[in-house]
């Protein structure tokens, strides 16, 4: 048995939860510490070590890969850069619109130091970016959608218990059916946001609060709300509990196209996930995975998983793979 | 502009022709010749000139990749390696059985003469292989399924043509709701191959065949119709002309696991193919485009699409996928 891949998880809420799972269910992976801005005793973990974040440099001999698990994308943006000095990484720094910006710090950190580091992995970015790339090489005249849900979005439950009078709540995105069979014929290109997805909130308000205010709030909320059919259930903490605190996601990737006149070919990649945070926690294990044996052949830098061989992400060997699962 | 990959098309039937139209179609790729085994001035490409197979050699520095479109797995354990001493290649080796060997056999032959040759890529083998590494490197714990179809299968129909009375014959492979349902969920450990998918055939009889026992006969074939529930129409030559000589296929990967106690997790993958040759094409044009950037960085030997990074596949700059489909 070669040695284990040593993982260090840079922040505990339930993505860290989720990689420490992953990288112990691994056969080639271990969990070897907790890096967290929290008092470190405050910090349960299930069985990895815990010590204060600015102790990371202590660690540098002692991990293989750190796996940056942050919260925000304004923390990542600091954050990942620094963790490429000390280690090779991994993150899920999902912000779109800042990813050019945010992989050339990374390469920058990375390179100088001769670490690794791969941002954006996950779901979305990650897996759906891997079958919009594939999609569209395959074929390259058609269309692409992504469609996020059944699922728990958690920025537009952010937005809901930012609304006054709102005490929690959560909010799930459903896409709509006709609209995926549409994607699936061909008949996609002038789908609007507001028939790809509606929204489903479910609100627990202040006792006394102004209901229909609430709601009103809600359904008008520009970027987040306005643009779509939105429902609003007011119900009580304890139907919040018992009801809507798993974190359910999931989503598809449809590419559709012609190869030649007339001939339809579609591409559709689907997640359906009980735990959003568990499942990539799962990507961002096998990413470390990967990062670990790219780095160990030499490379340096920021890389996406789309310059990861899927064999890569594997626990098998090349042989194995190629005789069982290819 | 950057000078075009040459490509060299090994072999002018149905993919043959779907390679061509897709290389065509590219902007970063132009077939350059067809090998033929038949008299070249019988074979009308598109527009691409057609040599004797025997003439390869002469190509040797005319084509940067050729993508052996040939018949018969016999043909390609051969041929395969033949040309890989020449070029670098991709093709669409299919018997999973006989896949380590073919392996060893172009690795060998490609090393040796410093070329770069892709296996076994197209849908199943490729595709669908990529989608079942993936899936079981992020979901460790759980099973995988294949379901394929609706959709012609080639082998089965060459399984009915060889029965006594038979003048000409499609089948359809179609995979059954309830047994895809039950991999989603996660119920599906136990599911036989009749449970999993049925078959339909489309035969047209000699005059005054009995056809009752041209019936028996395909029901009861071992491996092929015996461990399926399988319906036999009789049909005219007119009517197999016009409403079965198109060749959809598909089919779907499911990979459905757990990443802790009964959090499940579903990753799936499907194709709904009007063309299963043009898109097998497709993919295959892809794969050159990918075995010409590898080979340009030095690499060689064989490589399946496991090996392969998602960006090499597309004709996108990294910075443009990154920003664009990330």
């Amino acid at each position: 048995m070669a040695e284990k891949i040593r993982v260090a998880i840079n922040g505990y809420g339930n993505l860290g939860k989720a990689v420490e799972l992953a990288a112990s269910a691994a056969t080639d992976m271990e969990p070897v510490v907790v890096f967290t801005r929290r008092d470190p005793a405050s910090v349960k973990t299930s069985g990895t070590p815990v010590v204060r974040v600015d102790q990371m440099a202590d660690w540098e001999d002692k991990v293989d890969i750190c796996v940056n698990c942050g919260g925000s994308a304004t923390d990542m943006q600091a954050a990942g850069p620094a963790a490429a000095k000390l280690f090779s990484t991994v993150d899920s720094f999902d912000t779109h619109a800042k990813i050019p910006e945010y992989y050339a710090a990374v390469d920058q950190a990375a390179k100088e130091t001769g670490h690794l580091g791969m941002i954006s992995s996950g779901w979305d970015p990650g897996l759906f970016s891997l079958n919009r790339v594939l999609g569209d090489a395959i074929i390259p005249t058609g269309n692409t959608w992504t469609f996020w849900g059944p699922g728990i979005s958690q920025g537009h439950g952010d937005a809901i218990r930012r609304v006054a009078g709102v005490v929690a709540g959560v909010q799930y995105t459903i896409p709509l059916d006709a609209a995926v069979q549409a994607a699936h014929d061909g008949n996609g290109q002038t789908l609007t946001a507001r028939q790809m997805h509606r929204r489903e909130c479910y609100v627990v308000a202040e006792e006394g609060a102004d209901k229909e205010r609430i709601e009103r709030d809600i359904v008008s909320m520009p970027n987040y709300f306005a643009d779509y059919d939105t429902t609003v259930h007011f119900i009580s903490i304890d139907e919040l509990k018992k009801n809507h605190s798993g974190m359910p996601h999931g989503g598809r990737v449809i590419r559709q196209g012609q190869t030649s006149q007339g001939t339809n070919q579609v591409y559709s990649f689907q997640l359906h996930l009980d735990s959003n945070p568990e499942f990539t926690g799962a990507v961002l294990a096998a990413s470390a995975r990967a990062v670990y044996r790219l780095h160990k052949e030499g490379k340096t830098g920021a890389i996406t998983i789309l310059d990861v061989p899927a064999a890569y992400l594997s626990d098998k060997s090349p042989e194995q793979l190629r005789s069982e699962l290819l």
